[in-house]
Parts: structure tokens; C-alpha cells; sequence
């Protein structure tokens, strides 16, 4: 959302009801809430679908991780997403706000513990034109949790649990607000023209960035790599992988749905519709692109490249939901998963060893999707959303090599060798999540 | 819905909104938005959760197949539910509204890709007393992939993947939308005064003709009916299948509530808020008969009976859910959980070998749903009930019996012996579901 | 909600459409079907999202018990969510509105089965203010029904099916509403100024006192207090476990949020975000709290402590989610989930077998949770809770005994020795729910 639209549609909001604030103006006030009573519960239903994206990430990695390690990989799910949510509104919500200018009081605001409007909106001024400031917190809340769960499936099976935990602080209070203030702020980024809809490069690309820097520097499991091949670790379980794709994949309609920021218009709801019938468009053609080149190029279709093939068209779509037409949005997402398809492999050549396929599907696919504005949205323009990937990749890489770096050399990231053979559940938990399911 | 009921809906609204349009006409536009965007977001909620059902057959599917056939049953879901996406806005959308004539206009807006309305609906006249076309396409996109799903479960552990693929797509782009706009895109079982508020016979019943040409085409499994008695092969994660249940049972709330099309004035909303307590009890009463039956009949209650009892509980109110009283709800949804239990014992005694127990639940409760109209809606009469239930079942099973055998002729439907008996992950695959459980 | 509330509200709602119906009297209707329409929509939204909440026990439980139990937890907690839909109906919702005066026809009124509102409000004089009987109805069975869910944990593994349910439909026509009645339709609670929003007490505990009187007239598992010490029975499915805990999460959003019982002012749509923001929040530091706790006491975090924590800080919040800054929903859910830490093997240390942690989380979690009402909100009497807690704790704990050994001493409560040694799956039902995975 730029500062422009929002101006905008502030304009046209007020313009709407302008004829009837004057005929009677006693009435205005109810006119003026039905649009804050639409557009904020929009937010909370976006934002619940989006929450339970959190439940998504931890099925899917769980079933995507062998099953010594799938109570860690539970434990760090529920974990970084209640921590995210402590540090978010202590510190990460109102540093995404700072501002046009870097006054004191922007400073102050922005380094400022979230308060929520007064119960009631008693004494309040509430923005009616826009939502209520807790939907619009829980919503934005959302986006910064999911940013830090792409990080955890790629650094899964070896990083140990407390470091992890540290780094996913950082990311949600520090990290993530600030490069998203730039664009969903107000600040440079957006100031420039940069369109990002609903997040491929703000939310996406930035958990992919996080993930590959980790990666590389926690080093590939032992013996993935192992004599010159590539050793293949199949997931645990693909019934739980599976469903947590289908579960991202509903989350994400609050995700780009609620992107719109406004549902007090006709044009607002039918905008949404248009995005839900993007997003579930990429997400079915990223599957099948998937699907289809499996089958071609392995003569057997590949359940979790057809899963990372959804959930890549998801990515897709995502830094433009509303321009396309329903054959764009094809496109868009069945190239989103052709990329996940070639991308899985090549990681594994350079020995960067990505669990789950986090790394092509949030950060290759959130690129694609960031460049490929281009083509449905006259708005956009080719250098700038390039120069924005660019400065929100080397701002995240930066951050987070400090960051990773850091940890390894006070706490350390990795679990010993014996550990990471035995499994983390057994020695770093001491509880497996199957205990009675005996292991070939 | 049929035209009448449309048509006397927008009269209503026009009929409400006049004196203020009188009164301050200005601010009519406003006033008409309203219930255009309570209607629109009631669809995109109504539509992601029927969207979750998608889950909840792959869930119910593959907790009830043998673990050696898991990832073909999550792969034939994820995929059959991407490929109708694609189907049906390509070809099957607007062929289920083919307009009242069969002029050349019509004919070629029936053949034509599925078109948005305009971003911001910017120079496109919406239709303010209904919804917008997006949030249209979307909910009934996933009403026609519900009748794909339901396919999929009866043919398990033997249909081969992409004959099946094919006949999906054929399913949901002519099919399904063929005889979908008899009745509802206002067609001649529309015109003759057929009740069908939500699908029992437009959708499961659809559905469960498909499943029973193809499971009588396909044969049964090898073994299932060896030695002249019923070999039971039990489901390999009955708590997967239950998630399965009660995700579809919350996607019902949809699905049914959702048909009403139209939330814009209190009786509307009203009416969708019984429309979810009779579709909630009705699976209430499925179940529980079930959980009766079984204990009387085996001395043992049967949990995938009382999953299924409580299934075709919600396809028996299907077909009418508004009108019932809680008690007449009860008694609708009770009568088909009975169906259930006695309905699968006989399909085996005619070798009809139906994995998931679908046809019961889809076609045998959805029949019994569609009469069931008549007990509690006046407008609906028997015979027209039954005709439409024989003239879409003759359609259905005439035109699926065509594909079948041609696909049985030409690419072939089954897997070889040995692949049935290794098990389709292994063999069609290569990848299995539960690779580190060990198997009995 | 108070009746006193209750009125304010209404009041407000006239105030505010006053103007409008002075000015414009014939529009008035539609003025108020939006408020009515809306709060109706809020229903039924957070109503879908707690019937979740029966798959989130259902999955929750099933991952806590060993995999011997594991069909028989799902076949209660199906059937148990079925019973209480119809018994709630036939019985349980009317009971809970007695109105003020034991009149002859308050008394039949609350005994006679609900009728919801007629289709189409035709005929009807809805209460304008408010919201659809219908979607009321809907909204209050959940509540009543995830009482009954909260017993079905705590005394998994050797209670007998049937006793069970008939103490669910007992519990479900009769005991829960009889003592909701007290404060939600505006009894004697509630005149004393009795506050618990969304029902830390009048549902959390009133399930955790049945729980607890049940646990302790059944006696513990075989083998679990055996040689003096606590044998530990693992979970047999962890990630099943964390599924239904994300559930849970997901669908309290709509368990506190729906509460607010109003949608049609910004002032509310704003107050059910605060409760949404505090709502998670309070989750989240119960997930915390516990995750710091478990490592410091027992040096490795434990992630059914961590699951149980994020509950019991749902629970606690529940009784007040609105009222609480962050911060303070922060202590609340904090506090909660540390009595969960130290609450869980105190009850072992009293031999209170208590499989899935449900007493400490839904009871002892209530009870601090109705308790810290006071804190937040001025309305609140520390004397009144207590007084509350107790009375309502008296009456669950006497009529639950009563059942539970009137049903001991009749059909029996509990399973063999022999059964429970091979399991309930295969003695009680004959159907075990992981039948290809080897047991170790």
C-alpha cells in the first residue's frame, strides 16, 4: 500500500459520503463506521486465515524433516511464532511506522511498546476512514511471524534451538520493521514507486534471504553431500506436508486479501475478489507447472516439488494479486513453480542445503513475482523493482551474516555431531514425536 | 437459487433502498454498496472454506487408503484441485451460465475464458444488488472441484494417476458445468421448479455417479472380494481421516450457508444463520446414527461409519437446508447416516469396491437429500425431484462411462499387478508417504 | 455480557440511528439490518472458527494418548461434539435463558426445544439491535460443546465409551447450561456483577471440574503411579498434538472475539480487536513462560508444557480480553502458562491422572483467569469472583459426582484391566487407528 493510495482512498471515501454528510449530517458518523466496521473486520478474518499459516509451516516442515528431529522442528515453530508475537508489539509494529521524517517524536513513536486504541473508542480519534489500529496490528503481526517461519524449515535438522530463537527475536523486532518501513511505511523504497503488493519482497524474499545466509553458514547436514552426490533425506511424513501446504495456501487469501487495506467500497470488495481469484490461479498453476515438469524430466511426478510448486505460485502472485487476469495469473504462478523445479537441485550443487525448499520457494519465487509486477501493473517499473530487491536483500544479508555470525561464535549454532546423527528430539529434547512408531 | 428467487430478490432490495434513494438519491450508491459488499465478502468467506474442504477429502482419503498408496492419494488431491482451478475458468464457468437462449451470443460467452470485472471496477456497471463476478467464480470454482474430490476417494489404490488427471479436467470444464446450468445457471430442470439449494444432486450426487462408472469400470482391488467373502483393508491413519471429517464439516458451513447467495438484508442473514445450525445438526444426527446403528448391529460403534454417518448428514441437508426445522433437521441428516451403514455392506455384496465409502455418502444420501426437499419446501414437488435426479444421473454416468472406456482403451486406467500390490507410492512414485514407519 | 451491558448497548445503537430515523424515517429498516446483519455475520464467522475448536481436542487428544487409545479418543470426541449439538438444542439453549422470573411461562419456555427464527424473517420481529436467533444459537452450542471436549482429555485411556457419553449429553442438556444461566441469561452471577467475558469460569472451568471429579472417581491409568513414582506415557503423535493446539489457538479468536457480542459500531468492531490482539498475545506468553520454565527446571524445553502453556494463556485471558493492555495480557497469559509448569506434577504428586493436562490448563488456567479480572477491570469484585468460582465449582463438582457414581455403579465407568492393557482400539472398538505401524 503506498502513501498515495492510501491518500487516494481517502479521497474517494470521503467523496462518497460527502452528499449525505450534508443532507444529514447527524447520520454521518454511522456512514463513516460502516466502512471502519468492514475494512477492520477484514483485517481480523485476513488475519486469523493468516495466523493459522503458522500451523501451515510447522505441518509441513514437520513432515519435511526425518523423524528424529520432528519435535524440535514442532517446538521451534510454536515457539518463534509466540516469541514474534511478544517482540512485535514491543518493539516491530511502531518501528514500521516511523514516519516521513526522522524527528524525535517519529523517533520515540517508533521505538514506543504498541497501545491499541481505548476500549470502547472512548475519548479516541479513530481514523474512520481506514480500520481500527488492533486489526491493522494483528494483520501486520501476521506478515513479520511468517517471515520467520520460512527461516526455520531451510536451517532444520542440525541449527540448535536457542540460537535460532535469538536470530527470530532480531528478525521480528529489528530486522524485518525496518526494510518494511521502507516500502509499507511510508519511507524510501515507496517513495521511489516500488510495488509490492501483499509482501513477495517484503515478507518473502526477506525470510528466503534470512534462510540462505543461515544455511550457508551453519553448513549442510552431515552426509547430505557425502561422497559427491547428493544424498536425499526423504521427508517423514507427506500427509502432514500436504495439509500444511493446503492450509498455507487458505492463509494466503488473508494474506493477499487483505492486502487491499480497504473493503468500504464496492470497488475495494471486488478488488479482494480479484486477488482471491489470482491467488488460488498461481497457486493451482505453480502446482501443476510442477507437476508436469516432474513427470517430464524425473517420468515421475514429485509430491513435494508439486507442494513447493503451490506454494511458489503462492509467492508468485503475491507482489501483485490485483492487476493480473486470470491467464497472467497462470502464467505468473506456473513460472513461479518451474523455478522451484530447477531451483531444488541447483541449491544442492553449490551444497547449500535447504530442508524444505524455503529458499527457491520464497526468495527465487518472491523475485520472480517482484519483477513480473512489470508486466500487469503500469505502475511499476523494471529498475526500481530490481534496485528494491537489491537494497532489501543486502540490508537482510547484511544484518543477518551479523547476526548468524554472532551467535556462532558466542552460543554456537549447530548441535554436535552425535546429535544431529541421533536426532535432535532424542538429545537436545528428550522426547520424540512418535515414540511408538518404530524407525526402519 | 433458482431465476424466480433471483429476480424476486432484487425486487426486495430495490424495494428497500427506494425511499432513501428518494431521499437523498446521492447517497444511494453508497447505500446499494453495502449489501454488495456483505454479499462478496460473505462468498470469499463461504469460498475459503469450502476451498478447505479440498484438504479435508485429501485428509479423509488418505487416512483411509493403506499407507503404501498415501502419496498417490495426496498427490491425485492436490493436483485434481489445481487442475480444476485451471479447468474452470477456462472453459467451465461460463458454461454454466449459458443464458436463458441458446442464441450464437450466448453460445460464444459459454465457450469464452472467465473474465474479472475491472480493477476498482473502474467503467464496468456491476450488479450492486447481488455480488462481484470474482468473488462469484471463486465460490462456485470450489464447488466444482468438491464434485472432483469426491471421485477421487472411490477409485483409490488402483486407478493409475494420469487417466485419472484427464478425466478430472473433463469433469470440471464440460461436465459438471453442463448440468450445473440446467439448474443453476436457470436451465430447463430450473424452469420445471427442481429444489436444489446447495448441491445434494448438482454437486455429490454428480460426484458419486462419476466414482460409481468408474469404480464399476475400474474393477475392485486385488483381493478385496478373494475367496467369495468381503477382505477388509483398514485405513492406515484414522486420525487423519477424522481431521479429514471435521474439516469438511466446517467447510459445509460454506458450502450450504453460502447458497444463499445473497447476505444483504436481515432476513438473508438470518437465513444463512439457519442454514448453519440445520447443516450443523444435520452432521450431528448422521453421526450419531451411525454411532447407534454400528453398536446395535455390530456390538462395536464404528469410527469410519460415524465419520461417514456424520458426512452423509451434511449431503442429506444439502439440498435444503434453509427450510428444516432443528427437529425435521435431525431427522433429514439421521436417515442419511443410517444410509451409510447400510449401504456400504451392500455395494460390497455387489463388488463395487469404493475405498472411502463415497458413493454411500455422495450419491445414495445425496438421492435421499434431494427428495427430502419435499417434507419441508413446499415449492418442490416429488416427481420433479426424482426426474431431475434421473436426468442428471443419466447424463453424468452416460457421458463418464464414455471417458472411462476411453481412457481404459487408450492409455489404460489400472496399474499393473504388481504395482497394486507394492503399492502405488513405490511404483507410480517412488516416494513414499511414511518412509521410516515400518510397515507390519 | 451483562444484562446491564446489554441495554447500554442497545441504548447506544438507537442513539445513534436516531438522527437517521428522524430525517429519513423509511430507510431506518435498512439502518438497522446493517448493525443486525453485521453482528449476525460476526456470529456466525467466530462460531465456525470454535467449531473448530472439536477438531483442535480431537487432534490434540489423539496426539497425547498412546497409539493403543488413539481410535477411541477420536470416536469421543466425534461423538461427544454430536451429542452435544442435538442435546443442546433439544434441551441445553433455552434452559440457559430463564429470563428473570421463574414464571410458569419462563419455565416452560426455557424446557421447550429452540425454534429459530422463521426463513426470510418473515412474520418475525427480530430484535433488530442484536443478531439472528439463529446465529446466536450457533455461536453459544460451541461453547457449551468444548466443555464437554475438555473431559474427554483428562480422562482418556481407560474410561468406557457410553458412560462418557451419557455424562456429555448430561452435561451438555443440563448441568452446563443450568449454571451459564447464572451469569450469560442474566441470573444471579451476573446480577452480583459477576465478570467473565467469554467464560474462563463458565466454561473453562465448569469443564475442568468435571474433569477433575471424573479423573478422581475413575483413579488413574494402570501402571502410572505403580513402584511409587510417576511413569511417564508418551504422546503418541506429537505433531497431531501441535496441530490441534494451533486449532484451538486459531478458533479462541473467535471464542473471545465473538463474545464482544456486537459488531455494529466502530467502537465494538474495534473492541473485538483489542480482543483479538490480547487474545494472541496472552497465548503467545503462556507458550513462552513455559518454554523458559521447562529449560530452566528441567534444562530442556518440553513441548507439551509449551502446548499447554500457549492453552492455559488462552484460558486465562478468556475471562477478560478486553479490558488488558498488551503488556498486562502479556502477565496474564505468562502467569497462566506457569501454572501449567508447576500445576501438572502436583497433580500427579496427588495421583490425579490427568492424561492431556486439561484440568490444570482449563481449570486452575480459569481460575487464575477470573481472578485477574480484577486487575483490568474496574467492574470487577475480587469477593464477587471468588464467590462465583466457588458456587459454580460446588455445582459442577456435586452434579458431576452424582453422575459419574451413579454411572459406576450402574453401567460401570471403567474398561478391564485386560482392555486397557491391550488398548481400548482393539478390546472396545476392534479398529486400531495406525494399524500398519509397528508398535516398538
Amino acid at each position: 500500500m503506498t502513501v498515495t493510495r492510501l491518500i487516494k482512498m481517502g479521497v474517494a471515501t470521503i467523496l462518497l459520503i460527502l452528499p449525505q454528510t450534508v443532507s444529514a449530517q447527524a447520520s454521518a458518523t454511522t456512514s463513516l463506521d460502516i466502512g471502519f466496521i468492514f475494512t477492520t473486520f477484514m483485517f481480523l478474518v485476513s488475519g486469523f486465515l493468516v495466523f493459522f499459516m503458522a500451523a501451515g509451516f510447522a505441518m509441513l516442515e514437520a513432515g519435511l524433516v526425518r523423524s528424529k528431529n520432528v519435535t524440535m522442528q514442532l517446538t521451534k515453530n510454536l515457539s518463534l511464532f509466540s516469541l514474534a508475537s511478544l517482540a512485535y508489539y514491543i518493539l516491530g509494529y511502531n518501528l514500521m511506522y516511523p514516519g516521513d521524517a526522522w524527528t524525535i517524536s517519529n523517533v520515540l513513536g517508533a521505538l514506543s511498546i504498541t497501545a491499541l486504541e481505548p476500549v470502547g473508542l472512548e475519548g479516541a480519534q479513530p481514523d474512520l476512514t481506514y480500520a481500527s489500529v488492533g486489526s491493522d496490528f494483528f494483520f501486520q503481526l501476521m506478515f513479520c511471524a511468517a517471515a520467520a517461519s520460512i527461516v526455520s524449515g531451510a536451517l532444520a535438522e542440525r541449527i540448535r534451538l536457542w540460537p535460532f530463537l535469538v536470530f527470530v527475536v532480531l528478525l521480528t523486532a529489528v530486522i524485518y520493521p525496518i526494510q518494511a518501513s521502507w516500502k509499507w511505511g511510508g519511507g524510501f523504497l515507496d517513495a521511489m514507486g516500488f510495488q509490492d503488493f501483499a509482501g513477495s519482497t517484503v515478507v518473502h524474499s526477506v525470510g528466503g534471504w534470512a534462510a540462505l545466509t543461515g544455511a550457508i553458514i551453519l553448513g549442510p547436514r552431515l552426509g547430505k553431500y557425502k561422497g559427491g552426490k547428493v544424498n536425499s533425506f526423504p521427508g517423514s511424513n507427506l500427509a502432514l506436508a500436504t495439509l500444511g501446504t493446503f492450509i498455507l495456501w487458505m492463509g494466503w487469501f488473508g494474506f493477499n486479501g487483505g492486502s487491499q487495506l480497504y473493503m468500504d467500497t464496492a470497488g475495494n470488495v471486488a478488488d479482494i475478489s480479484r486477488i482471491f481469484a489470482n491467488t488460488n490461479t498461481a497457486a493451482a498453476a505453480g502446482a501443476v507447472a510442477a507437476l508436469l515438469l516432474t513427470q517430464l524430466l524425473y517420468k515421475k511426478p514429485d509430491l513435494t516439488m508439486i507442494l513447493n510448486g503451490a506454494l511458489a505460485g503462492l509467492v508468485s502472485i503475491t507482489a501483485e494479486p490485483l492487476t493480473p487476469s486470470l491467464v497472467e495469473a497462470t502464467l505468473i504462478g506456473a513460472f513461479g513453480g518451474a523455478i522451484v523445479v530447477f531451483a531444488i537441485p541447483m541449491l544442492d550443487r553449490f551444497k547449500i542445503d535447504d530442508v524444505v525448499g524455503a529458499i527457491p520457494v520464497h526468495l527465487f519465487a518472491g523475485i520472480w513475482g517482484t519483477i513480473a509486477v512489470v508486466f500487469t501493473n503500469d505502475a511499476a517499473n523494471l529498475l526500481t523493482q530490481i534496485y528494491s530487491i537489491v537494497i532489501v536483500g543486502a540490508f537482510v544479508c547484511m544484518t543477518s551474516t551479523v547476526v548468524w555470525i554472532a551467535l556462532k561464535f558466542t552460543t554456537g549454532l549447530r548441535v554436535d555431531e552425535e546429535a544431529e546423527i541421533d536426532g535432535l528430539d532424542k538429545t537436545e529434547l528428550g522426547m520424540e514425536a512418535y515414540p511408538e512408531f518404530a524407525a526402519l
